[in-house]
């Protein structure tokens, strides 16, 4: 029996599109004379499509589709893919899910000479940017009607092709550490003889190993072969944009790696599978990347994919000589092209040449357009027409009103984004992108409509050393200095005020090696840490051993003593960021761009949150009450 | 015995502040000899806090200050209110949700002189802005594991207070139409004599009225009281705001309504429960209001608790002499008071002495500050720097970038908000406003950076013909001319170009009257209509009564036939505006700000979207093919 998984490339939300895609591979596993083809979860429909799951028309054209593909399969010839259905169209039986529409499931697709049959997905998942019980019926939830079981519980069967037993599972159905229902446990139970699970996954720094792992315990633990197809793609819930990396790969049934497919490629991977043995034909072995590159691969995959998907093909972007707009540019000009990037230096008179000159040489290095575009006049023309202005109200009484330099530096910043950039790209035919890193995004330590703006955070999830690490990753990829080396010893700075004067080393109001590893425990760890948490080790003098996370960097417990000497000082800085995190940091996000996603929990639908005010738990209230005496 | 419902406002995660409310209403109570207080849903927590549900020492609090509030009860008071536990806490049982994190429970608190109980919630809502399920421990999954039937289903038990036997259950568990399991007739038949409803909904048009019907059955059915508590305040998740309107109510044995709170008002009601017999004492009865006085109410509760809660009080308005804006001022006026709103007017040349006349007026009427900052010297700046700009490349190549008249009306529209209205914002120590309707806001009629943004999108909810009702009704409620009439008579433009002159009857090239239903259709139905219901209708020539959906309009076949007269007009528009509602509308909406919430489907949280291409399917192309032949 000769098997095949098609690491294909999935739309999402295009039906027709997708099923070109199925049955293209379909036919060259047919020609290629394999007898069972493998297809990643929701091939049909696509994954992240917000409410449209809601559209019934949408649901039709799926279910058509993939019927239209399941008629693929032959006497020699058997396949499964992921899709949609209703499950109505499963069952025979009208059934409504609990939001009172039509049920419909999350389902694998079994085309055999004998027919159709729809295994459905059992573990749901629910928490980061899934939410795939607001959407799909609950197998769990189902069993509560008395002498339904067997009907609602497919994962109990198995299914055979070719002679042999299979179990089929679905993404999730994969990773049952914590739900009290085990998949793979039942279908060893009852024989399976193989198991594979069709997924759609994307991508987060580190998934890799541990999935490799996780399968690999998988098999051993079955003593049968596993095979694991995921699929390529781009996809968005309007905040955060998740790129699918594919990785796909199989195990034979001693737990070891047999095959691994590479990151964003395309690839028909087949396998001979004779006497209960499963082994690779030319088949692909892993690569070992590091995760710097596996995020650089991300970042340029979805850069690209993203503008592809939105019909956009150039890009402007706002060079101040700064670190995260040298990255923006670098990233963009590998993604796109050099001829479709545009680097706009709007200088001000608080800009040194130093940055001015780093945004000159980047140009230069990567080849792309450059211009100035100064905002000194537009800055003064605004304080002309505001500064001083008298409103009056329908009694002739007047209030007036004043620019302070602070509001000077936000007018700056807006002037740039609003005026200048947006003015441009509207004018090339390109839109402008937002520079900002996942360390200011925290904290909101940008302007609204000022650096704030742009069609896409392709670096909103990089904390600031990931900004500098990639950085060195991409001049020592390219074998040459794409990214300005003074760029990276440069003191961060916004440059708005006098006040922020980088010649002088005077910037940006971040302890990054500090701050960044504060933020990534707050918002990024699976147990989020508190600021009693926090307090307490900086009490016990091992903050930076905890914030380190078991992984080395820059922090050092001096460091830490060296800025915030006391707890004073140390509480001072902790609340004055907590209380921008959890406040003007929300407000700031609701109305950015969408961020490209990388880590554990990127802001937007992954990370959920309300405009409310920050709260003091009594613990953290007590724990400072007592050292502040 | 003598029973009270106290309609609090709960805030959204303060625990502590919540904590105070509460127990000043029991010992309100108390003091009123009281035996049994009802309070609301999640009175500890709050409800709307996004993914702070993870913050375990967040929890922790939640659980102290629900003891200390329990300790309130003794030989003669008794309370129940909602609180969320660790599912640890109640059982005494370690035990993780399906996200791996410790369970959490969303539940009654049943505090007597013999202890604590927690009936905890058994049908989790998980449609429009709801998700319980991400956090909250799944009564009806959580049965799959045999033998802890009981323990997990605390909705079969009844709670005996007082010598009566009590059905307690929480919001949406009084909901189960769509659900297989039945809360209100399971506790009829182990026996309930009384069933108290704790709840937290937000106000929803139209909402109240079905409530009312809707537990006014299930008391007929029982043949015993229902007792309805819901809680008032102003809870969002970030892109989407509800207002909480109480309207608590209960109802005999009968089915009769007997007491019927008011909307946004702190109240305690009180009953008499004798020999079965539920009676009100002087409690307040059901008004029967419109539904646009409704929607009024709820958006100035909305726009002033939101503005508290943000620690805001000021607000600059760009008044253009348009409806919209008119609206907002009107609104905000109201809700925060004249010398806290200040109105902008900012002409350009294409900007006509009608709609100046009207903003000028406008300011009059309302007695708030006004001012005007003409933008054209700025736009002609930008027109000076940019156009005709010829950005090189290293080996001094040029590009030249042209600005035409289209990137011009979108440099005005930025200039004013992130220019102008953004710097008097700040430097007044105010926010500036967001005045964009429903229907713009579906398909991006609009500029981002410019209209597009603001603090709140306080009329973002509103189809136009409401925006209209809303204005005569403001007009009508205040017994003078508040918002000028000229504007209720003006044909709706930009006036961003000479194309939208408004004196010339020039405007936006939307028809108010049958757009907004057809977005309604698409966007706000339960079941949305598809592409080829519309074309159905339209080619079937009912397509106004079916867009009408049982309410009488402005729009009638006739009015549809003179724009679109054959299938070909018809489509072109048809698909002309889907394009937008599904393109640049989702990506505007991305980086709008945050909406007031009125109808059954307001975007942001409520209506989840992607960013993908749009999707036309085989039966609308089929269709079209058809008729276009």
């Amino acid at each position: 029996m000769k098997i095949r998984y098609s690491q294909i490339t999935i739309t999402p939300g295009n039906p027709a599109k997708n099923f070109e895609t199925c049955i293209a591979a379909a036919r060259r596993a047919k020609a290629a004379g394999v007898n069972l083809l493998l297809l990643p979860e929701m091939s049909i429909p696509g994954y992240m499509i917000g409410d449209k799951w809601e559209e019934n028309d949408f649901i039709d054209d799926c279910e058509y589709f993939s019927n239209e593909l399941a008629k693929e399969a032959d006497e020699n010839f058997s396949l499964i893919f992921g899709t949609v259905a209703f499950l109505e169209s499963i069952t025979g039986k009208p059934r409504n899910g609990f939001d009172g529409r039509k049920a419909k499931v999350n389902t694998a697709c079994i085309a055999t000479k004998d027919g159709v049959q729809y295994p459905f997905k059992t573990l749901l998942p629910n928490y980061r940017e899934f939410e795939e019980p607001r959407h799909f019926f609950n197998n769990l939830t189902a069993s509560i009607t008395p002498g339904e079981e067997n009907e609602d519980r497919p994962m109990f069967n198995l299914y055979e092709i070719c002679g042999t037993k299979f179990g089929v599972t679905i993404c999730e159905d994969g990773w049952d550490d914590d739900y009290n229902v085990k998949p793979f446990r039942i279908l060893k139970e009852v024989g399976a003889e193989m198991i594979v699970n069709i997924s759609y996954s994307p991508f987060t720094a580190g998934k890799n190993q541990s999935r490799i792992r996780h399968f690999a315990n998988h098999a051993k633990t079955l003593g049968k072969p596993v095979i694991y197809v995921n699929g390529l793609g781009l996809q968005n819930n309007g905040k955060t944009i998740f790129c699918f990396d594919g990785s796909s790969a199989a195990w034979n049934g001693q737990g070891e790696l047999i095959a691994h497919s590479g990151m964003f490629t395309e690839e028909d991977v087949d396998f001979q599978y004779v006497d209960g043995s499963l082994t690779g034909i030319d088949a692909p072995q892993l690569v070992q990347t590091s995760e710097i590159d596996d995020i650089h691969n991300t970042l340029i995959y979805g850069i690209r994919n993203y503008m592809a998907q939105s019909g956009l093909r150039r890009v402007v972007i706002g060079a101040s000589g700064g670190v995260d707009s040298t990255l923006a540019a670098a990233l963009y000009t590998e993604a796109i092209g050099k001829e479709n990037v545009l680097l706009v230096n709007m200088p001000s008179r608080f800009n040194s040449q130093t940055t001015i000159g780093i945004a000159e040489k980047l140009a230069h290095n990567l080849g792309c357009w450059y211009t100035s575009v100064p905002i000194q006049e537009s800055a003064q023309l605004t304080h002309r027409q505001i500064d001083g202005l008298r409103p009056k109200n329908a009694v002739g009484e007047e209030i007036e009103i004043n620019l302070s330099s602070f509001n000077m530096e936000n007018v700056q910043a807006r002037d740039r984004g609003s005026r200048v950039l947006a003015a441009i790209a509207s004018a090339w035919g390109a839109v402008f992108t937002n520079n900002g890193n996942k360390t200011e995004t925290t904290v909101g330590y940008a302007t609204l409509y000022g650096d704030v703006a742009g069609f896409l955070a392709a670096i909103g999830d990089l904390w600031k050393h990931t900004v500098y690490d990639l950085c060195r990753h991409i001049n020592f990829k390219a074998g040459k200095e794409l990214v300005p080396v003074e760029v990276l010893t440069l003191k961060p700075s916004a440059e708005l005020s006098d006040n922020q004067a980088v010649d002088k080393g005077l910037g940006d109001p971040l302890v990054y090696p500090y701050h960044d590893r504060l933020f990534e425990a707050w918002q990024q760890w699976w147990n989020h840490a508190s600021l009693a948490d926090i307090l307490q080790h900086y009490l016990d003098g091992d903050l930076a051993n905890y914030l380190n996370h078991g992984v080395e960097t820059e922090l050092t417990e001096d460091l830490i003593r060296s800025h915030y000497p006391d707890a004073k000082s140390f509480i001072a800085d902790l609340e004055r960021w907590y209380k921008l995190f959890k406040g003007m940091g929300i407000a700031k996000r609701i109305q950015a761009p969408p961020i490209l996603a990388v880590t554990r929990r990127a802001y937007g639908f992954d990370y959920r949150e309300s405009a409310i005010q920050p709260y003091f738990t009594r613990r953290y209230l007590e724990m400072k009450a007592k050292v502040l005496i």
